[in-house]
């Protein structure tokens, strides 16, 4: 079947979902994104995905390029057109294209940013094989940009990193500067150690996570005890257990670090209950 | 007139030149980029462009797009297109599009890169006003990624370097990493003091110039002093003169850093000296 896709207000088979060689996206990499999962044909966390966009938008002093209404109607037409029960809605905003090539930003009353969404089908989303078994990840050194925070699609690093870890036999890499952890290529980091929760806090040196936000939220409700500090891959490697948050793949058990098993190599308690309670709570909350 | 532009092995008008949505250039910033300056119609320093180029795909695992001589071909053919006498000609490689998205590489047997190439007409490219005033530069952190070595697209933050140097009243940045300039957003970056120009080594810090390896040769053959070294932005602020390199803008005087006017405020003798050998010998060997 041949996705329908939007692009500029216009909805269209993939194969024909073009943008102009001149888009700055394209050129310079002036452009965020959102990944929005669905469960049950219904959208999770929207509003936070929402919020997030627009932040990010500001921070880059682009234009908003849809009212949060009509995002919602696009994101629900696409669901819809393309039969997705469990998925992904990707979208993408960038600063659009004046028709040449310039470092200087063009002048925004005359050039609209581009708008691009489109769907994945995870048939497998929720029930996902490879939380059951738990990822293996190796760490390498973070030098991504310093504006982790705003999230842009920078995303050559990440995207090396995770063929770095295929490489090493691996299923993701967690990213080391001055030392510390910051996160892994696109998700959030954590471990378990006697019982708490570890995780670096907010700054501009990882994204805000959406998930990560509901995950403490109802780590704190589950009254686990939360750390938010910087902590060391040694650290760790030393845990009872470990995971990462992200709006694609919810909560994702961490069974082994840079080829050091933690606990007993498989899914701890902790990530499995946080797994559940997010899974359980987000399909409540879906729109 | 409406400019043709290449585009995967077609020449096309511009208004009809696009990219996939699934472009990993558009998705994820996965591209490589050169610029070739044009004086009299002909090409200066292609060789230089071309072997760079090379580099900064294997870098990353990406296949060549084009043959050198396919290369020099599709330059030529736009410069004639377009009856460019002085511009630029803009080259971009990105790993393709496999027609989904997905942090993980393509596999390169099925999906080929995509090329894009278009000119700029720049009539006063080399009798260009700006350089006879000189540049006024602000200095800002350096927040970029660790691998400036390789020429991607990620060209977010140079743009918001420009757009500070631009509020500030100036013409461009210079940026600073722990304590010392690296380059500026496009260019690289040099003074002088007491006859003898200092820049900063090659290393992952900084792009490797194309013009920059030329001016240097050009500074050594009319025997003047050079020093590959950190330097600070103070030590810069006191010099006798400034000036930065790249592609597009040859030798570029700076006359003002941080609202610090160098020497006289105006072009200095040792910048102007080298732009003219620059402009001459380019002019010599242009293709």
């Amino acid at each position: 079947m041949t996705r329908t896709v939007y692009v500029n207000g216009e909805y269209l088979p993939e194969t024909e979902a073009t943008v102009s060689i001149f888009d700055r996206g394209f050129l310079m990499a002036d452009g965020v994104y959102e990944v929005t999962s669905v469960l049950g044909g219904k959208l999770i966390d929207f509003e936070g995905h929402v919020v997030r966009l627009a932040r990010s938008l500001k921070e880059l002093d682009m234009q908003p390029a849809c009212s949060r209404g009509e995002l919602l109607e696009i994101h629900r037409e696409l669901v819809k057109l393309n039969n997705i029960d469990e998925g992904l809605v990707y979208l993408q905003v960038t600063r659009g294209s004046d028709g040449d090539r310039d470092f200087v930003f063009p002048d925004p009353k005359t050039t609209k940013p581009t708008i691009v969404l489109f769907t994945q089908n995870k048939p497998n989303l929720a029930d996902n094989p490879a939380a059951k078994k738990g990822a293996k990840i190796i760490s390498i050194e973070d030098i991504r940009w310093g504006r982790r925070d705003i999230k842009t699609v920078q995303l050559l690093y990440p995207s090396m990193g995770k063929m770095m870890a295929k490489k090493a036999g691996c299923d993701d890499a967690w990213l080391i500067e001055d030392g510390h952890v910051t996160e892994g290529t696109s998700n959030n980091a954590y471990f378990v150690k006697d019982g708490t929760i570890v995780t670096r806090p907010l700054s501009t040196d990882i994204l805000h996570g959406i998930t990560r936000k509901a995950v403490l939220r109802m780590a704190a409700e589950a009254q686990l005890k939360i750390e938010e500090r910087l902590f060391t891959i040694d650290e760790a490697k030393e845990a009872d257990e470990a995971f990462t948050t992200s709006a694609s793949a919810f909560v994702m058990p961490v069974v082994e670090i840079d080829g050091v098993a933690l606990g007993d190599g498989t899914p701890g308690p902790i990530a499995k209950r946080l797994r559940e309670i997010y899974l359980d709570e987000s399909r409540k909350a879906a729109i």
